[in-house]
C-alpha cells in the first residue's frame, strides 16, 4: 500500500479540531455549548454584498482573470488609497481567501528549507502553510506579561541565519489582539531592510481597532517597498468568511510576477464571491461603526469579567476579536477537554481554544486559552460565569 | 532587495499567456480573433444552479466545513453511485476547483524531490502544481501517430525509480482528447499495484465522450482502492468554471485524512459556489444530452475540416473538447504569434495554443497546436478556413 507524504504526516491539525469529538459528547448530553473557540463572526454580511449576488446576471459562470476582476482590483486599490494605504491596481492579485494569499507569499519568496521568523503565539495555520511549502518556522516569543508587544529586535537578530528569507507578522494579531505601534512597525522595517528580508504582514483584521489607535500598514513605510508584502481578506471585514476572497499586495514587481504564476496555475478566484466582494466595497461607513462599537463593547465586557476571576490574567486586546487569557489551572488542553466531556453549569458549558497550539515552541502557553469574542455580550457574560465555575470545580476535583 | 524563490522562478508560465500581448495587437488592428486556445466553454450554466444562487437565503456568509457541505458531499456520492462510480460520502473532500484537488493530491502523496510519471502531452498546469509542490515530473511520451493511446507499460517501468510515488493520467485527456480503454486503465492499475504507486486520475472531462465509448474511472478497478485518487470538478461538467468547485476522491483513508489537513489549513471551499454546485446535481439529463450532441457535432466538423487541409494530421478526439493537430509548418510557437501579429484573412484571424507547452520533454510537439472546440460550428468552420489560408501564406512568406 503506497504511503502518504512525510509533508502530509507533518501537517499540523488545527488546535481546535481535536476538541470537536468532545463537543459532540457535550451536545449529546444535551448541554448548551458557548463557542469561544472560533473566528467565525456572528455579524451580518452587508446587504449590498448579498443583494449583488441575488441580482447577478451571470449566464455562463466563467473563469475570471487569474488576478481577479480588473474592475474589483481597481476599486479595491481606490479604497485602500481612500483609507490612506498606498496601493495601486497593479500591486494587487485577488486570491481565494487570505489563506491562498499566504500560500502565494510563501511560495513566491521561499524555497524548501528556508526559514521564516514569526512572533508567537501566531495564527495556527501559518504552521500548515509553512509545512505545505517546505518552509521552517522560527518562532520568536512574545509574552502575555508584555501584552504581546513586539519582542526586542535583538531577539529577531539572534535568529537570523543565511536561510532566513522573511519575517511574518499578524497585525492586529490573531490570537493576541495586539496592535503594533508605528514605532514597532518601523523597527521591523529597519530590520528587514538591514538583512534584506521580506516583511509579510497579515492585515486581515486591519479595521478592528478599538481605542482610537491607528493601524499602521507595512505598505506605508517608505524605503521597504521592495520588502513589504501585505495579506488581506474580506472574511472578517464584511463577515464574509465563506466568500473565500482575499488578496496579496506588494510593490515588488518581481514578487507580483511570481505570485501571478501561482495564480495562473490555479486559474482564477471564485466568480460569485468576487461579485459580492466588489459590491461590498460600497458598504456604508455606518456598518463598520456599528460593528466596531459592538466588538469594543464585547471586548470591554469580556476583559472586565475575566479579570474578576481570581488568578486569571488577560492582555487587553487592542484589535481583532481575540484575546489570550492565562488561567489558574494545570493544563489548558486537559481543561478544555474536561469542559466539554465532564463539566456543565446548569446544563451549559464553553468551548475554548487551548493556546499551546498557537505557539511553535514546545511547552509554552500551556495554561493559556484563546477566546474569540464573536458572541453577543450577554452570552459572553454567561460564558465567563461558566468559566469561573469551571475553574473552581476543576481545581477542586 | 530580497529575491524571489527559486521555486517561483521555475514556475512555468501558461503556454497561452505568452501570446496574450500579440492578441492585443490583433485586436488593436481591429481584427476579429477566433479563440481556439481556451478551455472556457461557451455553453450556458444550468438554470437550476443559477437559480439556487439567486434564491439563496444567506445572512451571514460563513465558512463551510473544510471538506465542504455535508449535504453536498452526500448527494455527490449518490450521483457518482447512480453513474456507476463506486464512491461514498467519506471518500470525498470538496475543493476549490479541480486545481486545488490536484494540489492536495500531490501534497498528500509526495515530498520534495519525489517523482511523478505523466503521459505527455499533458495539461500544462500539472507542471505548475508540481513545481509548487517541489515534485519532479517524469514524462512518458504518447504520440499523435498512435492517437495518444497509453504508451507501452514497459515505457513506464523504465522510468520508475525509488523516488517514483505516483502516475498521473488525465482521462479523457486535455490536450489530447484521448479516452483510455478499460484495458489501458487495467494495465495502469496492474502497474501501480505492482510498484506500490498512487494512481491519480484527473477525470474532470468524464462526461464528455462521443462515440458511445464508456469512461472507465479508476474508482471502479478492484484491487487498487488504496492506490487510486480521483480528481473531479464542476468546471466543465456544468460550464461552471468560475464556481471553483472540485473534489478529491479516494478510498485510501490515510490519503483522505492527510488531504483533510491541507483542507483545514485553508479553512473552506467557497460557499456560494457550493450552493450552485449542490443545486447543479439536479440538472436534467436533457442538458447533458444537448451539450454532448453539440460537442460531438463540433468535433466532427472540426476534424473533417482540418483533415481537408493538406499536410495537417489530427488524432480524432474521443472525449473532452480538445484536439491536437500537427501542421505543415516549421514551428507552432512562431506560427501562433504570426497569426496574431502579422496575419489576417478579411480582417479575421485565430488564436491557437502551441502544443510544445503541453510536453515536458524539450523539442517535442514543435509543429503541433491544441485546438479547443468551444466555439459554435459555424465559427469552427470559419476558423479552420482562416487556418488553411494562414498556413499557405505563412509557408509562402
Ligand atoms: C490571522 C489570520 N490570517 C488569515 C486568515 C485566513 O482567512 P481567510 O482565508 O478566510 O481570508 C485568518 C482566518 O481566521 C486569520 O485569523
Ligand atoms: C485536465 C484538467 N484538469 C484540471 C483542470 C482544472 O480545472 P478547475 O480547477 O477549474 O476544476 C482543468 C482546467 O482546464 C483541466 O483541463
Amino acid at each position: 500500500m503506497p504511503q502518504v507524504s512525510q509533508k502530509g504526516t507533518q501537517m499540523p491539525e488545527s488546535p481546535i479540531r481535536k476538541l470537536v469529538p468532545f463537543a459532540e459528547i457535550a451536545k449529546k448530553k444535551g448541554h448548551k455549548v458557548y463557542h469561544l473557540n472560533i473566528g467565525q463572526p456572528d455579524i451580518k454580511t452587508p446587504e449590498v454584498a448579498l443583494e449583488a449576488i441575488k441580482n447577478n446576471t451571470v449566464k455562463i459562470l466563467e473563469y475570471s482573470h487569474s488576478a481577479g476582476f480588473e474592475s474589483y482590483r481597481t476599486k479595491l486599490a481606490a479604497s485602500y488609497q481612500a483609507n490612506g494605504v498606498n496601493v495601486d491596481t497593479a500591486d494587487i492579485i485577488i486570491t481565494t481567501g487570505g489563506s491562498e494569499a499566504l500560500m502565494f507569499a510563501l511560495g513566491s519568496t521561499m524555497d524548501a528549507g528556508d526559514e521564516i521568523i514569526i512572533p508567537e503565539p501566531f495564527y495556527a495555520n501559518y504552521n500548515g502553510f509553512s509545512v505545505a511549502s517546505g518552509v521552517t518556522v522560527v518562532p520568536v516569543i512574545s509574552t502575555l506579561e508584555e501584552g504581546f508587544a513586539l519582542p526586542p529586535i535583538a531577539d529577531f537578530e539572534k535568529l537570523i541565519t543565511p536561510k532566513t528569507k522573511a519575517v511574518l507578522i499578524c497585525n492586529p494579531g490573531n490570537p493576541t489582539g495586539y496592535l503594533y505601534t508605528q514605532e514597532e512597525i518601523q523597527q521591523l522595517a529597519d530590520l528587514v531592510k538591514k538583512h534584506d528580508l521580506f516583511l509579510i504582514a497579515d492585515e486581515v483584521y486591519r479595521e478592528f481597532t478599538y481605542d482610537g489607535d491607528k493601524h499602521y500598514s507595512v505598505m506605508n513605510i517608505p524605503g521597504i517597498e521592495q520588502n513589504a508584502i501585505m495579506i488581506d481578506s474580506v472574511s472578517k471585514r464584511y463577515s464574509m468568511c465563506g466568500a473565500r476572497i482575499g488578496c496579496i499586495v506588494s510593490k515588488n514587481k518581481e514578487v507580483m510576477a511570481t505570485a501571478m504564476k501561482f495564480a495562473q496555475a490555479r486559474l482564477s478566484p471564485p466568480t460569485f464571491a468576487q461579485i459580492a466582494s466588489e459590491a461590498a466595497l460600497e458598504t456604508p461607513q455606518s456598518y463598520f461603526d456599528e460593528v466596531i462599537t459592538e466588538y469594543r463593547g464585547r471586548r470591554d465586557i469580556l476583559v472586565s469579567e475575566l479579570t474578576k476571576i481570581e488568578g486569571v490574567k488577560v492582555a487587553t486586546p487592542k484589535g481583532a476579536f481575540y484575546c489570550i487569557a492565562k488561567l489558574p489551572i494545570d493544563n489548558a488542553d486537559k481543561f478544555a477537554q474536561w469542559l466539554l466531556e465532564s463539566f456543565d453549569y446548569n446544563g451549559e458549558t464553553v468551548m475554548v481554544a487551548p493556546a499551546a497550539g498557537f505557539y511553535s515552541t514546545p511547552n509554552v502557553g500551556l495554561t493559556e486559552i484563546r477566546i474569540a469574542y464573536v458572541l453577543k455580550q450577554e452570552d459572553l457574560i454567561r460564558s465567563v460565569a461558566i468559566l469561573k465555575k469551571a475553574i473552581e470545580q476543576y481545581n477542586n476535583k
